[in-house]
């Protein structure tokens, strides 16, 4: 038996058992071709197949309706800080964007350099604790860009912001990628590193309704155009054949555990977990966000103070709970409780911070 | 034991075996961390380690001296296609490009998105077959671009193009990466995809002379320059760490085996093992690339008509010798043989090739 940990991580995450075992028992050998999915061409049969099931689970999974375009890039979130602006530009008109955090900033900096940006809204001055409600985004705009999880705050958006139709909704959505159901068929683009929420780091889920990959000017470089790999269902050159095929397996694996729907129940159950020992800590545990804006993904929370913090955290790592040093940004700790972590894991991460409270109070 | 067969494929390929046995067996928890590669943090310390020393080793096979950063990007050499004359461009001035196949064309097209552009030599109208020899670049170049290795058609570069000191030559050498023994140092800039001859697909190796970092426009987007890169070791945001991972351990089994001129002899003996076939063969077989410029790694040969290409094919896939299809730019067959095909393979295939021209003429 394998060594393993509860990793808190905030990403590169922790991956669901099953899927890491598959991946070591075919690693030589898959699919009978005597050959490892890293050595296989992306032009073979055996590649093509978990190639196009990877995509058709997104949209199984997500309940999308036809008319978007699934697509595996490469260059993390990060490059689709100027794809998003590049690619869905309007002359003439500006995209609206909601600051949520250090992510959401990234993406506006990348976007004034295509022009001017209307931030509509800004939890900046309270230290990204919370996310902007009723945010509505106006006619004029020629997109509107969300950050639908901040893992560096532990913050997420619990409702849909008003969009007019005319107006497409982009939602970065790295850190709670299928962690709850929503109406997925509301956003016009969704876009997430794989390595949070479904695979290893080395892909970007990219899904664009398909009736928007006509903005991009001509004379645009081809690798910088979703529509080259959109017409090319992602093989227009090699994709990273191994890290869509770790997010097949791990997409498989959620589908047989009764899809987003049933991750949501879970992930409640976990998160709810941990805010409880933080609500019911009488104030050891301090949570960074606002209630209203709590991350189901990251829970963010200080102690008494950084002593204190700074021996969870060790105290944490000898039994086994890696991962819990809290982003600079907040500081203190954090715990990333993706899909794939599993609910027992919560529990002894939960009840290891209560017998710390006991012993250190 | 897994099955293993030879696979011929002209990228993704084959891997070192002792590489893929050891990623099976660390798969569920690498240097004792409980955790595998995919899930530790990129911020780890375990990763870092596997990420500093995957730099240093391109720097050590390559002979490489002081002043040159390595670099670990994503979206493949047709990334690169744009980047290079983004991050290369001078006002003014135009680069120059040799065009010998398909990859060359695509590299000079998204160069004239950045203005005009030299093609200094072309072997296009003898379908690519041969490398234009005595190159000599001008002095008033903005920079030199040639593509090291021609997979599709079998040619490779076997001599240093003239070039003035102050024009940086750049190579694409995605297909014959290490492949060979160079005063590396002739290079301004090297680039190559890495599921060729070093790991899988979904990570660009890019070498680049520090003193070009500054060439590149402001107000380019974060991701498109190289220096962003550059100046955060390939670590400005989360890197693809399992396809770096594997570099490295491929690239410690290149060390283990002596470095890149014992891998030069092996793969000589190799590639002569088949040119053999080919010459011997009293013209059954007949090779696509003139013999001044044939590739040490994709062997490309037609057979008297297409039935029996075909049947070469089959016959082939029946002894598990796999991927030998030429591209059909080429027709015929194709033998990729990189650094991790063995000479035992090899020559398993020439004997194979013997004996269908004994069964077949």
């Amino acid at each position: 038996m394998a060594k393993r940990v509860y990793n808190f991580y905030a990403g590169p995450a922790t991956l669901p058992l099953p899927v890491l075992e598959r991946a070591r028992d075919e690693l030589l050998d898959f699919a009978g071709t005597g050959m490892s999915v890293m050595e296989i061409s992306h032009r073979s049969k055996e590649y093509d197949k978990v190639h196009m099931e990877s995509m058709a689970l997104v949209k199984e999974l997500m309940g999308l309706k036809d008319g978007y375009k699934v697509m595996w890039l490469q260059g993390g979130a990060s490059t689709q800080f100027y794809q998003v602006p590049l690619n869905l530009q309007v002359p003439g008109k500006k995209p609206q964007y909601v600051n949520t955090g250090v992510w959401s900033k990234k993406a506006i900096k990348e976007a004034k350099l295509y022009g001017e940006v209307d931030v509509l809204a800004s939890s900046e001055s309270g230290n990204f604790s919370y996310i902007p409600q009723d945010v509505k985004f106006s006619e004029d705009a020629s997109y509107a860009h969300i950050t639908g999880n901040n893992t560096i705050y532990g913050t997420e958006w619990h409702y849909m912001p008003k969009v007019p139709d005319s107006v497409p909704l982009v939602a970065d959505i790295s850190s709670n990628l299928m962690d709850k159901n929503e109406d997925f068929n509301k956003y016009a683009v969704i876009y997430a590193g794989a390595q949070k929420n479904l695979g290893p780091a080395g892909v970007t889920l990219v899904v664009v309704r398909e009736d928007l990959l006509g903005r991009v000017p001509e004379n645009t470089p081809t690798m910088q155009k979703w529509s080259t790999m959109a017409a090319k269902d992602s093989l227009f050159n090699t994709p990273p054949c191994w890290a869509i095929y770790i997010c097949k397996l791990s997409m498989d694996h959620l589908k047989e555990m009764g899809g987003i729907p049933a991750m949501e129940r879970i992930n409640r159950e976990k998160a709810k977990a941990l805010y409880d020992v933080i609500d019911g800590s009488g104030g050891f545990y301090k949570g960074h966000a606002r209630p209203d804006s709590r991350s189901l993904m990251n829970i963010t929370f200080r102690l008494p103070n950084e002593d204190l913090e700074k021996m969870c955290v060790e105290a944490g790592k000898a039994k086994e709970l890696i991962g819990l040093k809290g982003h600079r940004d907040v500081g203190g700790m954090r715990a990333s409780i993706y899909n794939a972590m599993t609910l027992e894991g919560v529990k002894v991460l939960a009840e290891f911070l209560r017998e710390f409270q006991d012993e250190n109070q």
